[in-house]
């Protein structure tokens, strides 16, 4: 069986667990709970499954460690090709994909972690806050609310009518905004359906 | 003919223009050169291409524009699925490079890039810079020709045997590193014999 070592409460597991049960492959995984407050993720042991200390790791049946939310979805959509797709078919698909991927991954998780790790200093036993740089990071999170729901006039989800792994990601990072006090806001009509549209998933509100 | 909107000074166009050239593709792109220190990458008629102002974009004959350094490379391998393959055939291998790619693109490439821009000032006309969080990231950069150092050992590329987009991310950043004063050390063996094997293709020296 698959091993997932991941945290519950952190927005990168999730997006992990999200894409599995979209992928209806839920009960082929075991779940490792890994206690990232009293650094659980630290230990020489975990540091072998991957030397940057983070989760979420898939672990395989022959024990190959990988590490990375999408290197994880992407072995799971290369070594399930019956399941859905949410990764793009045509070359695209794939790319844009990607693209909104990687977008959400560098302007909008990134700017959330380090605004919660640098305002609230929920790992200063392991980095050294810098308040201005959290200030910064948090105002760019913000602007990225508004940048989903500009993109999202006239779209059923981020790259078009499917559902895929980009919403996976803009949804785990946008309730992980909830560390920072960053939500919805009332104007912002297209991310509200939005929101609404992909929280009638069962993987999204499981 | 697809056209490449570029930076040539700047480490991830690069990235782009080493794995084109290693497919073979070299002649099948127009490249167009941004000037991102007068700002070419800010205006609106650039922001319609990437509204993230970022370099590189790839711009399809349809007028498709696709940002984000992987999301192009990933296009460009699923649409030429004849030219050499750089970014895994196996489901693991496919997962291992993408692991690698992310390690170096948020450890390595983005350390570099913020201490850059934060202790130069380069960018001082878009962003403040933060000498703190700049000598933070100069010291995570300086960590990772270290980490490299110790897992090439016994490895002739990053992912094995074979030479992949993982090892283009790398010496495309480790060079960029220049900005920032950091460079490999003597006593970083395998990292140097690594560095010397990818400076014999062509595409790298170019
Ligand atoms: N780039 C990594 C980021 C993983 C990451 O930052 N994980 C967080 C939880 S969401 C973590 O493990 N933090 C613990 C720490 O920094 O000590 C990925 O995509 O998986
Ligand atoms: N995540 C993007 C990063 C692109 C990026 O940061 N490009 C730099 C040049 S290497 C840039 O355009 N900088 C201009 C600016 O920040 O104004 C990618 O992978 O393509």
């Amino acid at each position: 069986m698959m091993k997932l070592y991941e945290t519950r409460v952190a927005p990168n597991p999730r997006r992990v667990r999200v894409f599995i049960a979209e992928k209806g492959l839920t009960e082929q995984v075991e779940y490792i709970e890994v206690n990232l407050q009293t650094g659980e993720n630290l230990t020489p042991e975990f540091r072998q499954r991957n030397p940057m200390k983070k989760v979420p790791v898939l672990e395989l049946e022959d024990g190959t460690c990988i590490s990375e939310t999408m290197a994880i979805c992407r072995y799971l959509e290369a070594a399930y090709p019956e399941t859905p797709r949410l990764l793009g078919e045509s070359a695209k698909e794939i790319a844009l994909i990607e693209q909104w991927n990687r977008w959400i991954d560098f302007f909008y998780m990134m700017p959330t972690g380090m605004a919660f790790q640098h305002l609230t200093g929920y790992f200063k036993d392991r980095m050294t806050p810098n308040q201005a740089w959290g200030e910064a990071c948090k105002s760019d999170a913000e602007k990225f609310f508004a940048f989903l729901d500009q993109q999202l006039e006239g779209r059923r989800f981020l790259c078009g009518e499917q559902f895929t792994a980009a919403d996976i990601s803009a949804v785990c990072v946008l309730d992980f905004n909830k560390v920072i006090q960053q939500k919805i806001q009332d104007d912002q009509s297209n991310l509200l359906a939005w929101y609404e549209r992909v929280n009638q998933r069962p993987s999204i509100t499981a």
